[in-house]
């Protein structure tokens, strides 16, 4: 007999957390070493209440679906657990008789993931623990790239394109578009695309870059007055020079983190109020890490890859790893897969690079040359008429 | 030589609207009866303007383009004409020695159609007027839908339906998705697909009925309760009992309709005050008529069949009408184009049929058998994992 795995989610879900999943599912049963393929249900709240999915015995073509279903089949949650908690994830694993947990999450899943494993070792269980990195963010260190954030970024690239032909062509009002990123700008940048595939103005915030209104008034204002259009993106968390969210929701997550929110309409109110134009606010949100239509089909593959080369190297031994993406553009975009010590990527967070924000509000080609591989597949030829 | 005409389009624009004008260029191509190919810039306004692009010789690449290019490639514009501007309007038409004009719009165009074609009759003008028929909303009357619904409707659907994937698997907080539609409800119908192609509770509110906002929210936490998660739809345009906006931007368009918004936001907010739940609101708002990647199969073949037939119709001397969708749904789906007077169409609405309400807020099987071969294509089949 072989062993038994235990594979959770954490934190938001993402358009390819799921192919992960079919990763880890069918290398377990390619592998011929697997006996009980567990899931937990809602990841760390499952774990804590021995509440798992037994997935050993689901349909190949269940399995096979689950490539083309975005949010987390599984179920996923945001609790973050303390140290009382971490005695009953290791009773839970010794009840099932786990021999590899694999955690799929972002910055949070892999420090509770580096806990784990710390643990068990002090225990003297036989047990292999492998991170699998997911967040359409793209803030974790030490992986070119996290599975998730092409997906996003393709989202946000081709959603934005499509926001500012519509813009361009009954420019009655600004457009303002917010997407998701509280701390990080990564997938907002990706809409600046949008300034090459359209005649459309764009004007971008990160959230890296605090805002002067403003200053971001009297840009939003010279740009419209060139009449070709303006689209405005920002990312959620954009914030003032005083450090704070232009906009929030007034709630604060599970994590402990406040949730921004309606920083466009925020921002649309202005322009209306001040500029005296008409704004209008778009927030598609969460649809902006669920959608399968835009998702990135590298992202799907290398999704994929992530969580089959947990299962190989939980079998081949290793633990207290999460796996890495390891790329090279040089004449093509390829990528592998390595592996980075978790104590390293735990509650470490990529910011994007201040250098590539020109101007406070465009976004330079070294973060396309970067970003463009993966956001993947062909990027849409519109038919402009010019007189 | 043959005769010149001119295309103009008209209120807000559809992913598919430039499908029809790829179907008039094309047609009058295919023709060899037409000298000159004008397109109005930004509708109402070039035409008024004498500021017309000439598409004659652009090449056929790029008219193919227009076919997967969102929004208007000619421009539109939401400008009433009024009774002062109509001589101007004739004017151009003679100066450019037009002998058919097109307006591919919805109500308030087929009204303008209307008029420019009881004009051109009473000045004893050789011109041909047909309307092309446009609008996300679906409330033209004496069609069985509009060009732009199809499209419109699969986004909203399908959306819906990965919100519902989300809201399921990290059921943290009630999901409120807003979704275009002034008075009516027809596009936000669709996204009750989500209750059928997940597990998640859906509850959806249409401009057609009044809503209680104390029963919405008794609803609402009866159905969060089940823990399955819980997706709440709602029109932008949704009212209450007095007949005003749950919500609205405070901006009048030009056609002097008030602008409403912010009526998921509204709703989020009350969830969160009144019931203590936590909540987010989405709105996507014009990223649901601009969207190529959830664009319909079958909307895209239609939109392109009104503009070829708008073509073929007035080369054949018929004048004074609006091309019609006349579908079967027998056996199978089958559409063909028809022709109706533009009299009997301008200004004229079709609202959501209130007996495919059902409780308030759930949508029938009836809309769906309506609906669905609209929404076109393959619906996505989800892995839905159960204990």
């Amino acid at each position: 007999m072989g062993m038994n795995i235990l594979v959770a989610h954490g934190g938001g879900p993402t358009a390819v957390i799921n192919r992960s999943l079919q990763g880890v599912v069918e290398a377990a049963r390619a592998s011929g070493q697997v006996d009980k393929i567990y899931a937990a249900r809602f990841g760390a709240e499952g774990i804590l209440a021995g509440d798992l999915l037994d997935l050993t015995d689901v349909s190949p073509a269940i399995i096979t679906r689950l490539g083309d279903t975005p949010a987390s089949a599984i179920g996923s949650c945001r609790r973050k657990l303390g140290d009382a908690d971490y005695p009953t994830v290791l009773e839970t694993l010794k009840n099932f008789n786990i021999g590899a947990f694999f955690y799929n999450g972002g910055n949070d899943s892999m420090d509770t993931c580096h806990k784990v494993n710390e643990l068990a070792k002090r225990e003297g269980l036989d047990l292999r623990v492998i991170g699998i990195p997911k967040t359409m963010d793209n803030d974790l260190v030490l992986t070119d790239h996290c599975p998730g954030f092409g997906s996003a970024a393709r989202y946000a690239a081709l959603s934005a394109s499509e926001l500012a032909l519509d813009a361009s062509a009954l420019p009655i009002h600004v457009v303002v578009l917010e997407l998701m990123g509280r701390n990080a700008g990564w997938v907002t940048a990706a809409s600046a695309l949008a300034a090459r595939l359209t005649n459309c103005e764009v004007l971008t915030y990160l959230p890296e870059l605090p805002v002067d209104e403003d200053k971001m008034l009297a840009d939003i204002e010279a740009a419209y007055a060139k009449g070709n259009g303006l689209l405005v993106t920002v990312s959620e968390g954009v914030c003032g020079p005083d450090g704070k969210p232009l906009a929030d929701t007034g709630i604060v997550d599970g994590f402990g983190h406040t949730v921004p929110g309606g920083t466009a309409q925020h921002i649309a109110d202005a322009i209306i109020r001040k500029l005296g134009l008409k704004a209008r606010a778009e927030k598609p949100g969460l649809l902006g890490r669920a959608s399968i239509p835009y998702a990135s089909p590298v992202d799907r593959e290398e999704a994929y890859a992530v969580g089959w080369a947990a299962v190989k190297a939980a079998l081949a031994g290793k633990s207290g790893y999460m796996v890495s993406i390891e790329a090279t553009r040089e004449s093509r975009y390829q990528s592998g897969m390595g592996f980075v010590p978790l104590a390293e990527v735990a509650n470490a967070e990529k910011k994007f690079p201040l250098e590539w924000i020109e101007g406070g509000n465009r976004i330079s080609d070294a973060f396309f040359d970067y970003a463009l591989p993966l956001i993947g597949g062909d990027l849409p030829q519109y038919a402009i008429l010019r007189k």
